[in-house]
């Protein structure tokens, strides 16, 4: 997968929304401040103010039906019913016996599990997937046996409450491999200086071998 | 798939409502005023006070999809993650060269899309699922090969409002058929004496041919 | 102030939700399970299936300033730009000079705050108010001089995992002394079958004083 | 009231949404699409990726309670709670008869009507509420006797979607006069290359005599 940050909203307007809450005097981006009301007090709306706005490409839809389960955001995703056209000009991916799989062409199209039963098992879907298309049958039928790593690609847009609840679901290790993947990946994106705002939403398993 | 009303809010809640706002007198339910301040005016939050639990069995995950993209609503889901024994202990559906597919028994793991080709395609994409469970590959890996078609379970919470919203949006020919097949049933298991809060919602062609 | 419980969806759809997720046979109400699911393990957005619906009745404009903050819940509220009629009906209030203000009688429009001063000050307001309105000013202007103690009344809903968000920060002793008595009041307003739902998310002094 | 624009997404993040969707190639910032698919084919989710942070000063609580309506915002207001102190230090608006009111220097405390007997009115409730403070009785029962013209400042944050709906519903000549102003004032901040998503939603008289 990758993820790529288009665009955040600059902290200081969270500074501004907590100046305006106690009518403090605001003097530049008071971090700590925010780093205390927002964090520590859990005066979370404050950081509602703050939005970041993701390119997503390269997830399954196994994934997306977890991420789409996230209410506080916003998606655009790329629709298999309308794009699938790229698919139905490919040559094929596997014999009719299913051996001499393209499974490193199919990898535009699906996601790798690191099973290779699974994997190949993919590739057999998408074959199928392809030749329902090329027989003229509609985006809207033969979606129907399209596999699961099927690739897909969005723009995600969530703000920084919704984000750190996120995080901490979808880093946690008892979280689906891929999305917890993607978790880590958002993570690394958020610009250096709001980071601050996330890493205690962040599971690592050094916390637990702390003790 | 099968569509069960669980459970509902009286309509006298929203008559209720109604009557708060203006300060009006309450005598038993008004119904003409529910449809004149909702419908007709438009002041619809006084519906959100409705709410209505469905039992939605045997949809596919094509469809999940795109429910789970109405984000006004409350989805309880049967996890692919945890429900994939029932599949694990099943007898093969395919020989080995795809042929005798046992279409038949499949139906109870996938939807039926009214193509023969998508619907062994489909068999022979569950089949592979299958084998992947029963050589033990953990089902966090093994989904990633399951058909959209797979055939899912959930109970969908919704208030009136977000109710009309997707019945507007989803009973449109536009709409993907199956969930399109689903806003119809949605709208069958609505008490009838709360269905005049939706009728102006549904797409009807009928609409059309009369112009 | 009165709470009422006007409606709400039985525990049983909560089951149900649970039982879907991890496809579990269900066999009555498992209250211990929802118990485990939902308060334990904070799988909480299976309690949105149950929604409760309040008449909350003689609450002041100030409390409301800060229950509408609670955007996860529905509200129709007694409109002041509609229903200030009442109020120029009546007799005056006050002597010219402020004295021997009727505060008894202006209870039916003020919440009595427990401070001589502000509620002689609130029934000077409310006395301003009603020359307004008898001199024809429109309710748009006049409610601009209106004290934040007059009364309002609304029907209030909100799902149980909203419901836990609200008691959580309205039974703190941080909180407004009179949000603070509406959260406990709509606490024993919840039927008794739910109430283990909600009672870790109260307030207690005796939390502290055990320790 | 004074509205300030403090920070927007860039319309470009709208484009990349929509160019997402159908899988189209994204040259520049192709703004008649955007026109095309959120305003006229109603595909509105796709500018919810666009957010907009107003600073709001100067209006009144009055507004505050219909603007905190619109649940599909978030806000940071400042605390009638918190920050009376200005006001407990200022001198006295009024002779203990009332007259002389000290209208011009009240004006920093009170959003002006238009109605001298409301202003007036206002004025009085002020200094009610001065003195309950300066006899050291608590913000959290002095505010009860405020009145709702008190001007209160806040950070509003909504994306263009619900800004839509914002504008709809608050231009229109039955909202209130001050939310009206509000909702111009708003639109008038919206950088000028995003308008086109807006002038929609504006209620005009020209509209009506047009016809």
């Amino acid at each position: 997968m990758v993820v790529t940050l288009l665009n955040n909203t600059p902290l200081a307007i969270a500074d501004k929304a907590i100046s305006k809450c106690w009518d403090k005097p605001k003097d530049g981006c008071d971090v700590a401040r925010i780093e205390r009301v927002a964090n520590k007090h859990k005066h979370a709306s404050t950081i509602e103010h703050l939005t970041y706005n993701f390119d997503i490409d390269g997830v399954s839809r196994a994934l997306l039906q977890e991420l789409a389960r996230h209410r506080m955001a916003n998606l655009s995703v790329k629709s298999s019913r309308y794009t699938l056209k790229e698919l139905k000009d490919e040559a094929s991916f596997c014999n009719n016996d299913g051996s001499n799989t393209a499974i490193e062409r199919a990898r535009a199209y699906l996601v790798p599990t690191g099973s290779v039963a699974v994997d190949y098992a993919g590739v057999r879907a998408l074959e199928e997937l392809r030749r329902c298309l090329q027989a003229g049958i509609s985006n809207d039928l033969a979606k129907y046996c399209m596999p699961e790593a099927y690739r897909t690609s969005l723009v995600w847009t969530c703000n920084a409450r919704a984000l750190q609840n996120f995080l901490s679901l979808r880093t946690n290790k008892a979280a689906l491999w891929e999305i917890r993947n993607l978790a880590f990946e958002i993570f690394k994106q958020i610009p250096d200086d709001h980071k601050f705002l996330f890493v205690d939403s962040l599971y690592l398993e050094d916390k637990l071998t702390e003790n």
